[in-house]
């Protein structure tokens, strides 16, 4: 799996002239990232007595924050895959009219599936910026610069993921299942963007 | 080296009640796949027919490209390692008047240092992302949505970067110094901010 590359196998892989992995991967590896790094935060305010007060909100935060970060690792790959898929319905045979029906409800059904992973790693994104947030206002205050920095690479993992459910939506034919999701992400895009100012503007690093 | 982990490592050590590796760390590493998305884009476009025209710009894109990504993969353990030297500085003797002085000067060098390592990510981020507008205004255009995330994260590796130089600056007595440093920071915050916009506006993703 992606995930149990070193982080130079990675990057030469993402480097490389093959499609995968690609933004929808970063995307996923930044919202875990950015969900460690606020467990760090709850991890270092945890145990502390000036802390007590919050102990408990810590250890919720790590908890959910771990969850989080475990299931995105496993989205780096449930990205690649889908868009694996995507190519390989362009794939199928197309010489008959029962063929061609076959492909193209196929590449339909992949595309929504591409589409649909990138976006689960938005809506995590979002919740990570709302722990990263709580870690930092109520937490050890010498990783607040760690916290923030959950804060920005959540945003744009958030943003990035965004790009890829859009990219995908473009080639989806369903009106429906487009107008839904399109709603879904512009929602998405503006709560990341304000939220993000609203964290990190009254921190003035 | 932390680069030498795999995916979960890194994420796990992240994630721990240490310090390291942390925010620091984070902007380096998300530096380094910015330039990795940079170069796929330029790899995807190389060999190409129809950008045969753009061919020269694109090897020399990728090589720049691949040159930040191995020089940002070693940032990521030069920014731990600067913030050890710190605490090591600080647990230096402190009983006699000269071991006072000494330890004083070890913990400004060594806080000099932990506030010029993330300046150098924050100067190459912002290369980067100069090089990713290239590669998508003029690349293979099947990979623009890649090319688009490596503007995202070169953008939040060097916010990221810069907010770690800012904290170290806090630290840090020599007036001319923290000047000098402080209003490099600044102008490429607002560079790194304007940039984003002026790359991604127009394309509409």
């Amino acid at each position: 799996m992606l995930k149990d590359l070193t982080i130079t196998e990675f990057l030469e892989k993402t480097a490389s002239a093959e499609p995968l992995p690609g933004g929808g991967c970063t995307a996923a590896l930044n919202a875990a990232l950015a969900a460690s790094l606020t467990e760090m935060v709850a991890n270092l305010t945890i145990g502390r007595k000036e802390f007590q007060a919050v102990e408990d909100e810590m250890k919720e935060i790590a908890q959910t924050a771990a969850g989080l970060s475990k299931k995105l690792q496993n989205d780096i790959d449930d990205d690649a895959r889908a868009y694996q898929e995507v190519l390989a319905a362009f794939k199928l045979p197309k010489n008959t009219d029962d063929e061609k029906k076959q492909r193209a409800g196929a590449i339909q059904k992949a595309f929504k599936n591409a589409a649909t992973v990138p976006l689960g790693v938005a809506r995590d994104a979002l919740k990570i910026m709302d722990l990263a947030s709580r870690a930092v206002a109520k937490g050890n205050q010498n990783a607040v610069t760690d916290g923030a920095v959950g804060v920005l690479v959540s945003r744009t993992a958030a943003l990035a993921a965004i790009y890829n459910v859009k990219v995908n939506l473009s080639a989806i034919k369903d009106p429906d299942f487009v107008k839904e999701l399109a709603r879904e992400v512009e929602a998405l895009e503006s709560q990341v963007i304000e939220k993000e100012k609203q964290i990190l503007d009254p921190l003035k690093i």
